[in-house]
């Protein structure tokens, strides 16, 4: 039985990254356009990232993940949103990019050399332990983060919010 | 190839349940131990759980969902942990459980049926997609708003202890 590789992934992506529309939206709705824009820029603390970073974050571990193991070109992100309609749009075009990748391309590629690459060196994984050892936990703790500072700033959100609709 | 579903679980929680344990020596290291005792009602936001309730569902969630895959009766926990040491140990024994569990008790059951009580009803699941859209990412919301409650109270932590280590 077990599960293919491409159900670890593409589809828990987009399910995630669905809700994580879903709570901008409901960010505008509780505070408005300009009100949503307003906590972009909030932190949990000072030296972590803001919200809208953690969407980037989020939406680029989503991508990076799904190229990484599929060998498609990851498309570039210049990280320059700054209003929830572009933030909203880069979740879409992760959200098609990822969508793109058909499930031949990532299905037994469990074994694939993965590198990740970071200023301190380098990690090697191979392709299983990298989704669920990495890419994962570490998309989900992006998500949280963003979840975490709309509702601290008071938007009602609860957790089937966070959990999205099934795919 | 494909991945089994004790992989899928079992070292997931495991890796990241050490590395909430983890957070909390952190916690003490920076603060002592009155200190990050006090740190465990902090919340969010007012009607968000606390800290020590965010490692009592953390654990929760890990423990149901390997009983609920395998069928293992799961020990019952009372959620009266008031201390850093309580919530250890409470880490501990859901290390210990889920660790008693064995691999033939988990693989193979993609298509148990899986049924959630919740006082607005039930939601059915079958094993893989209970895993993949509810307790992989329920589990890490809550292991994530551990780790911001933290963070936000100046506890010096960085991604590598939220993600821990290879198990």
């Amino acid at each position: 039985m077990a599960t293919e590789l491409y159900d670890l992934t593409v589809p828990v992506f987009t399910r995630a990254l669905k809700a994580l529309s879903g709570l901008l939206d409901k960010a505008v709705a509780h505070a408005g356009e300009a009100g949503a824009e307003a906590l972009l820029a909030k932190r949990l603390i000072e030296d972590m990232h803001p919200l809208s970073k953690q969407v980037q974050i989020a939406c680029d571990s989503a991508k990076l993940c799904v190229a990484r193991l599929s060998g498609a070109e990851a498309p570039v992100n210049e990280d320059t949103e700054t209003t929830i309609a572009e933030l909203k749009a880069r979740i879409a075009s992760t959200l098609a990019f990822i969508g793109s990748v058909p499930r031949e391309a990532i299905d037994g590629q469990e074994d694939r050399d993965v590198v990740l690459k970071f200023s301190g060196g380098e990690m090697p994984f191979k392709g299983q332990a990298y989704v669920t050892g990495f890419a994962v936990p570490n998309f989900f703790f992006h998500v949280s983060m963003a979840y975490a500072l709309l509702r601290q700033a008071g938007v009602p959100l609860g957790k089937r919010d966070f959990l999205g609709a099934p795919q």
